[in-house]
């Protein structure tokens, strides 16, 4: 196994940290590597806008949720979905709004260039021995944050990035079995083979967090999962996005 | 700079693979290296197929456009967004379909899972001195490659991934300016500074392309961007997500 799947297989997200801040180069050493993630037809459908202000951040916390470490952290980062330069790019080639900047294919488009700029945004940080936690709690609030940030039309916030100095050393969480997630030729629609494999991470799920908690909690991952899927959440991001130019058709 | 920074930054994809399969010690690793991408409130919202037949990638080749490189390759990885195990999770916990799986909001939580997890499996193959190239062209025949796949209701393709030994070592392509990808505190909202900035970085793709097809080519970055999005692509991606119970509110 060489260092940098070693550093990928012992990611886990930090969620407390040291009071330091992250440097100008690091932050330009971030933002470099995640510009090199591959992107879709070269679109480059992203921008990244970093917080340092801590009346900001403090802000974001609030409307992310009120989870402490947006405020606290080394440096935040928001990873937003960006079409504005593309239409400003059919400007400068005589054009009016491309008409694609519509559609569902390039909503997804931007939103996995964007998540890819993010990851390598995340493997740069914790190669510098950084930790991070992605914040999808901007979403909670969307339109607040976008004011906040001064998005335009045309982009959206997909996910927050708390970066800093760990002040913490959670464990790695076991993942699902990998014979569940990954399938050989076609997908196993097996729904008895998966239900058991559901139960036996069950299993692995409750004990680990038995021992972090002394027995106090032993969630199964399938009563978690469904706790959480019962409940509705963010019910105004399509028409949020509808009303940034994004899904329209 | 360290090892993993350098290969980050050091990212070309790869469009030409000798005639190698991968080992399965190293497709464990990339899997393995996948799932431990964060993943929204440990939701783990995808499935990864993986073709060896030659036939089945022949016909994944054609769906997507002809590229041959989808045929040719060490390995083909196809990343799926899934909701189906969260579904049979919740009737081991007695429960109906949940709700949330619909919205726009999960559709956002698993697209940005499997793209996570896409990302840290071509930084594992990069690693191991692989080379890789993500295809979104499984979406241009997307219910086809869905059908070939087998995948069931909630179950969706989001990007195809070809690894492989390279037979090729192409340049790094230049990324948009720093200062146009990047904002501080709030988005630089300032369309003569953002079109300016897209100027410059039109000689320097320009330049790029010209210093490799001895000025053949001389494509501006929004050219390229402007004639892309004047073509509607992949229309029925709405639908298709629609009857996988994806994107309905």
């Amino acid at each position: 196994m060489n260092e940098t799947i070693t550093l990928l297989q012992s990611h886990s997200s930090i969620r407390k940290f040291k009071d330091q801040q992250l440097s100008d180069e690091q932050i330009t050493e971030i933002i470099q590597s995640a510009q090199m993630a591959a992107t879709s037809n070269f679109i480059q459908a992203y921008t990244i806008i970093g917080v340092k202000n801590r009346n900001t951040k403090e802000k974001l916390a609030e409307l992310a949720g009120n989870q402490p470490y947006v405020a606290q952290n080394g440096h935040f980062f928001v990873f937003c979905a960006d079409f504005n330069r593309h239409n400003l790019a059919a400007q400068i080639e005589g054009q009016d709004e491309p008409l694609a900047l519509h559609s569902t294919e390039k909503f997804l488009v931007a939103a996995v260039d964007t998540a890819l700029a993010a990851q390598n945004a995340v493997i740069a940080s914790e190669s510098m021995g950084l930790g991070t936690v992605y914040i999808g709690g901007i979403r909670s609030n969307i339109k607040k944050v976008s004011e906040l940030l001064k998005l335009p039309k045309h982009v959206v916030p997909i996910v927050g990035l708390a970066v800093g100095y760990p002040d913490q050393q959670p464990d790695t969480k076991p993942r699902l079995p990998l014979e569940n997630v990954y399938h050989e030729e076609h997908y196993e629609e097996n729904d008895t083979l998966i239900k058991e494999q559901l139960s036996t991470y069950n299993q692995v799920i409750s004990a680990y967090y038995s021992e972090r908690t002394n027995g106090e909690r032993k969630d199964r991952w399938t009563e978690q999962i469904t706790k959480m899927l019962t409940v509705e959440k963010r019910k105004t991001l399509k028409s949020f996005l509808e009303e940034k130019g994004f899904l329209l058709k």
